[in-house]
């Protein structure tokens, strides 16, 4: 018998292309957005809608599909990371099998928040090995953050997104009046996603934000600067995700204000919204870069002053050092071992760092009262 | 307020690569390859292995990994559709989480049949969105089929690989002594995918069938000759897989064999191995390919006598045209609404027919009977 050693080698591009499209009054018949991925004629349409959005969208909901002579199931789904679970995505899935629709040519839809497009999201990634999906953002950090990328995810066994899958949506059509109900917390839950973008990239987000963000943060972002303020965030989002949509490349921009954040949100029964632990890593982290010289006392000040100027308040009881030592540590392993952790150089300019101690991070809670209470006239 | 309706356009090139090795005495510890991908030192391995195989070899896997000091943890699992469950999907996840492994660089390892190497795969598909895998296929089934593409799958609710998606392995690793104690039933299960391949698209590959088939059947594909079928099985595989991984051409050779097998496989109580429900409907095609006159009367017959020859009986009873025609009707809403069958076009050669109707089915069952009691001697 003749060892035979040969080998094949299996090579393939794999194109992947979706679009981010401004799209008002989604809802509105005359608007085709919606129908415009997928065939039409005879077409059924399997749509999971918040509980809220639908509450307040039901009758639109459904005379958009109506009008079109869509058959569509709509199917209500609660927003709240405790809803994630391996369990509803179960019933998501049965549901969708009871329906059905066809696998090439029409999309699921899902119209929500992050968790609701996450899942959904799953769901469309592993439904008869993938079919197409369309996400409509209805939270601020949905349509800034969690909706625009490929990323789709369960939490499993107190996990954040343990199960989950790297898979482009078909379309994702933003509509900002569909923010408009949002209470406030949820908007500036978004609004520190659009702030660690111009933290770490966007000098000129940044000033916006100084500009204007107050402003738009009580309009709910449906003033026109707040217009241009998201077009930016976005912008800066795919600018960054798209070189590296599987995160192939672990030092990410993006991750910034997502190490300690980790811990935060996960162990803590403080019940923080994601841009909440977010924003408080941020911090934190802004206090290491300045302690380290990397950012000048005026900036840090700057910083401190357009949090406060977008009236938000930062719940610091709840940072413990061990915690977020922790956390550091499970990202770096998560990383593959290296810290990577994306830090402000200057505002608006970003590099890794891969040696933080304990230290630096005990020093940071403990200075951080003192730069919250302090009035920042640097500006 | 201004409409502002600017659309951003994601593209990304993703490139899959993956190895398919013939790489015998695979479990010797001078053996690397099951190392090969990924870190070796203070590394940890999960190894689902099928527990039939775990029987044979348990020994010899636990002193590979022993040997090169990766902390393995083997997970027994058996094969068989009736387990490739939602449940034991969770079930693997779990058992991988409480290990657990690095996500980048210690890759997961499937030893067994295509059940197993399916589930593992969606569970490597899944888990922390995507780790690598490692695929050693222990069945024939696998080694020519299921282990070398990039499907992934689970049965949902009695639907076949209702969950599931294309996810490429890092490796798959061939080493046909795993072959060696299979029972005859596993081995033809297999054949009839080699057989599938030689059909529709090499005319060699059926000729090396006639001449060494059943002394490789009668081997376990351990002789010479058998390594030879074997090599050229996967290779003419591969050949029609790596164009088309992700299945978005619709029409495919490989699905030879694959539509009426679905009603079969699925919803009788035969219990019919995958391989054996794909014979049933290669055999069908066969004659609805030679009413056609796409065959001629000497190349049916010598398909027949190529059957005959491997020692393979046909579980004629269990056919009912009813069931054949609903799943043609599936599969072709599966394909877009189109039928889509491949048929051969003389032996070698294929075309897709969209025209197949319900009286050809009627005709092929009922004149198969006579085709199989005939000694045929057109060679």
């Amino acid at each position: 018998m003749t060892d035979r050693t040969q080998t094949w080698r299996v090579t393939h591009q794999h194109t992947i292309e979706y679009e981010v499209v401004n799209s008002p009054n989604l809802f509105h018949p005359q608007n085709l957005s919606l129908l415009s991925a997928g065939k039409t004629q005879n077409a059924r349409r399997f749509v999971v809608v918040d509980t809220t959005v639908y509450k307040n969208h039901a009758s639109q909901i459904r005379s958009y599909f109506e009008s079109h002579q869509i058959e569509a199931q709509i199917y209500p789904f609660p927003g709240g990371e405790e809803n994630k679970t391996p369990e509803n995505f179960i019933s998501i899935v049965r549901a969708l099998d009871a329906f059905p629709i066809h696998r090439r040519d029409e999309p699921i839809i899902a119209i929500g928040g992050g968790v609701l497009t996450d899942i959904v999201g799953f769901v469309a990634s592993t439904y008869r090995r993938g079919i197409p999906h369309i996400k409509v953002p209805t939270t601020l950090m949905g349509y800034v953050d969690a909706s625009i990328g490929i990323k789709t995810g369960l939490n499993f066994d107190g996990h954040k997104n343990r199960l989950g899958a790297f898979t482009p949506p078909q379309k994702v059509l933003l509509d900002r009046s569909l923010l408009k109900t949002l209470p406030r917390r949820h908007i500036l839950n978004g609004v520190c996603e659009i702030i660690k973008l111009a933290v770490i990239k966007d000098i000129e987000l940044f000033q916006m934000l100084e500009c204007h963000g107050s402003q738009s943060v009580d309009s709910n972002f449906q003033d026109e600067q707040g217009g241009i303020i998201l077009d930016r965030a976005i912008s800066g989002m795919l600018e960054e995700l798209q070189p590296n949509l599987f995160e192939e490349e672990l030092a990410r921009k993006v991750d910034f204000g997502h190490t300690f954040s980790y811990g935060l949100e996960t162990r803590h029964e403080a019940h923080l919204f994601h841009g909440e632990a977010v924003l408080l890593d941020i911090v934190l982290s802004m206090l290491i870069a300045r302690s380290r010289g990397m950012l000048s006392e005026a900036e840090t000040g700057r910083f401190f002053n357009l949090i406060a100027a977008l009236g938000i308040s930062l719940n610091t009881a709840i940072l413990d050092t061990e915690l977020l030592w922790e956390s550091l540590e499970e990202r770096t392993y998560h990383r593959n071992r290296l810290q990577r952790v994306p830090m402000p150089n200057g505002l608006g300019e970003c590099i890794f760092l891969n040696d933080i101690c304990r230290d630096e991070i005990e020093s940071a809670v403990k200075n951080l009262e003192d730069w919250i209470a302090i009035k920042h006239d640097h500006i």
